[in-house]
């Protein structure tokens, strides 16, 4: 099974969405399909804890209607040309107020391949230190910090709808959790 | 923390996705935020097995340019009234010739809920069964399906990059495997 594109045009373009309606031939047959995809920078996520607590957040998710979500910190990669591990170090500090000197990449996914080409790099963040972001954020983001037992971790995960937030917590898990 | 839908208005539609740009105002402090929004009919994703094997499909993604991206058997919301549960027993029909007896609700997840509306509702199938759809699908997808031992299922979680469907494996891991 292999595609190629064969053309397309950009539909809308946003501040932070951009929106392509693209054309692609399939070899097998030369069917020509048709696709609307989301165009998004991508995102990290960041499952962090300093072994008794994990540090979560509730933040209000406008597009879905939910005052609180519960979620891992996470954050959009949207400085040109910074790494993604950096994307990370950088959130993970103006969302919790914590640095990390231990990080492990989990896994990295896409959101929803169907219609967006959004990824989540997801991470593992141990060994916190307090610590201050360099800049203020440029938005009130509303983020309630919470510091969540990790004995209670089923919990979370039954109480998350956040498919990077379940991801993040599940793989913790079942492959990081002593 | 709570908001309010203030106004907005629809900036593009296509034949699958809408994106709105919605206006909030925030209580605590009356800011006013603008959110582009993708509004999404939504998708049913399942973990089917039969005792010995997981049935997974690989099927071609071009939004995210992967030619055969291996998820589980999933379908969107895309018939108006249709329960989610219907679809997603539909669908599997579709997807992989197999009904089931049994069906579990494992977790509705938000994709990602910065952006869009999209949710998942993830199910486990099981006690399946040879059957046919009733009526033939509007577009070849080219879905391979493909028999995964059981007892390989970490295998499948780790080359698995699609979020719906590492959300459906882990669950599954921690909470339904015998």
């Amino acid at each position: 099974m292999t595609f190629r594109r064969t053309g397309g045009e950009e539909a809308w373009s946003g501040k932070i969405l951009t929106v392509r309606v693209d054309r692609f031939v399939h070899d097998d047959d030369g069917e020509e399909v048709e696709r609307e995809m989301v165009v998004h920078p991508g995102a990290v996520a960041m499952v962090a804890h300093d072994g008794e607590s994990l540090y979560l957040v509730r933040q209000p998710r406008e597009a879905v209607g939910e005052q609180a979500l519960l979620e891992i910190p996470a954050g959009k990669l949207d400085e040109e040309g910074e790494e993604p591990l950096d994307t990370a170090k950088r959130e993970l500090i103006e969302e919790i107020g914590k640095g990390a000197r231990e990080w492990e990449h989990l896994v990295s996914v896409w959101s929803s391949p169907g219609f967006t080409d959004e990824r989540y790099h997801v991470y593992l963040a141990t060994d916190l230190y307090d610590a201050q972001p360099d800049e203020d954020p440029e938005e009130n983001e509303r983020i309630e910090i919470v510091r969540w037992p990790l004995a209670k971790l089923d919990e979370a995960i039954e109480q998350s709808n956040d498919a990077k937030s379940l991801i993040g917590l599940l793989w913790f898990r079942a492959y990081k959790r002593d």
